[in-house]
């Protein structure tokens, strides 16, 4: 087995190798732009490990990876049209640093060059990738359907939400792991379970990141905190707060939630208030502690070595950012 | 062997039955409406028509055909919100009914479905199809990238020209040809040169567009005739007149096209008399034919009965819209 930062480096080291002088120009360089941004490539990263832990060399898995690398991005290109974001990863966002047809053509190229990794596979291994890579890749553009359509709406519940976190971030988590067991041909009951794995921990990711992007701190966290609640993102944090408040409390979240104001900061900490004394940090918190235990418990059930299980554990647990 | 009509016909009831009320809502209604939209369905009928040249039922090439046609629509799509366009087939373009974003993601979600199709084949056809396919739709999107960057370049020459429309058109015309044959397991020789009349007849097919665009009878032409002189389109003809005309009759139609106008029929008329008085028109006509030959000469090399030939001749002769 290697360390995360090995398996970054293969990564790394392989998406550089994979690049040619391709005309036209103007298609690829975006392409090259958006994925050279880095990132913690967690993705990947998975997909490689997994197929260590089912024991197969992580050479082999390198194509996979990065067509999971390469599908992200592309929907990050297509996101941020979508969301009119002017940043990622503290640079231009593709449809700034050229235009918006730009974007949405080295997107769509994208996500076709993502498919073509496959064909380094075998046809039996290629059609169970290719398979579990489209299922995924529909559903991360149906969770994005969704989180635009919740956005003009009231009526959005927990388990609205959790469905929308699920389709939009955790399948391709799980999609991500489960092509590595796929690539080692380990069992159909391991692949299942580790894909299970994955969707509890990507479940688990995003809401600790809805609850970090309120509460985390503003030296280590990568974003600007406070963003979702100055964008009037319906969280889960913010779900909970208005499930567990009394009328007048509920009512000046909402209104709270109306506003667009030039200085931010009393809004924040008025929301961040709400959200403590409601309790809705109380259970998004617990909330991620489920989601992380359910995907320990699946650990349990794989027919797998133990320091492979406590290798599943410990990147679980760094995940979570804390001990559990 | 069926008639195009009743491909056509195979085609819409399969669409039909592919059909199921899926969530969310604003992400699958853009889909069924411009698949519903129609047009002649040329790529998916020779898809079905090339199984059968092979001797395979047309039932098998189906799904194939399918994912041909979404994948067109898909790029159909994101090309009219790249180009603006209000209208397709007369009715209000996905972006104009809906607006960008629902045009990007809807679009994104057919590109997907396209591959989905393919999910119906057994490993090893199913690598084959969806390896030509990727290959295809990649050309595609290098196609219209080399479309939106000769809008503003000058140095476009004629094989630039023919290398872009081989690309955004060409090779899909061939690919779903060739997809028919791969579905009917005929010989790699057979496949190939499939592929190649395929990709001729859809040269001679653009050029014949871009011909009639200027020239076409208002009263059968489904476009506004002289769109592309509108829109100072740099086409083959264009192209031509600039190579043939002299100093001064070159400088006038570079100055008729840097201009924006209200009423274009002068322009038009204008334009029109020196792609006729240049020779461009000919030349133009000219290699429409010599297109059209070298598809026919193709056939003559194919391993099938003379019959199936003469569908093949025919077809091509229907499609140019006249007795070659």
């Amino acid at each position: 087995m290697h360390s995360i930062h090995q398996y970054q480096e293969f990564i790394s080291d392989y998406l550089q190798s994979q690049y040619e002088i391709k005309e036209p120009k103007n298609l690829y360089e975006p392409i090259h732009y958006i994925l050279d941004l880095g990132g913690k490539r967690i993705r990947p990263v998975l997909t490689l490990m997994t197929a260590e832990i089912f024991d197969a060399d992580y050479k082999k898995a390198l194509p996979a990876a990065l067509a999971v690398e390469v599908f992200h991005n592309f929907s990050l290109v297509h996101d941020d049209i979508m969301d009119d974001a002017p940043l990622r990863r503290g640079q231009a966002t593709v449809h700034e640093k050229w235009n918006i047809n730009t974007g949405i053509l080295s997107g769509d190229a994208m996500l076709i060059l993502a498919y073509q990794y496959f064909e380094k596979y075998q046809p039996k291994i290629f059609r169970k990738l290719a398979k579990l890579f489209s299922k995924t890749a529909l559903q991360v553009c149906e969770g994005q359907q969704w989180d635009v359509d919740f956005e003009v709406r009231n009526d959005v519940t927990i388990p609205d939400y959790l469905k929308m976190i699920e389709y939009k971030t955790a399948v391709l988590v799980a999609a991500a792991m489960k092509m590595g067991a796929i690539i080692a041909e380990t069992s159909k009951e391991n692949a299942n379970l580790i894909y299970d794995f994955g969707l509890n921990l990507g479940l688990a990711f995003q809401l600790q990141d809805d609850y970090l992007d309120a509460f985390g701190d503003p030296e280590t966290f990568g974003k600007q905190v406070g963003g979702d609640i100055i964008e009037n993102k319906k969280t889960y944090l913010y779900l909970k707060a208005l499930a567990f408040s009394e009328k007048k409390e509920a009512q000046q979240l909402t209104s709270l939630f109306a506003e667009q104001l030039y200085d931010n900061s009393d809004k924040i900490s008025s929301v961040k208030e709400i959200f403590n004394s409601s309790g809705a940090s109380k259970a998004t918190q617990d909330a991620i502690q489920e989601f992380t235990f359910k995907a320990f418990e699946i650990i349990e059930k794989m027919n797998i070595d133990d320091d492979k299980k406590s290798i599943l554990r410990t990147f679980g647990e760094n995940l979570m950012g804390r001990k559990v």
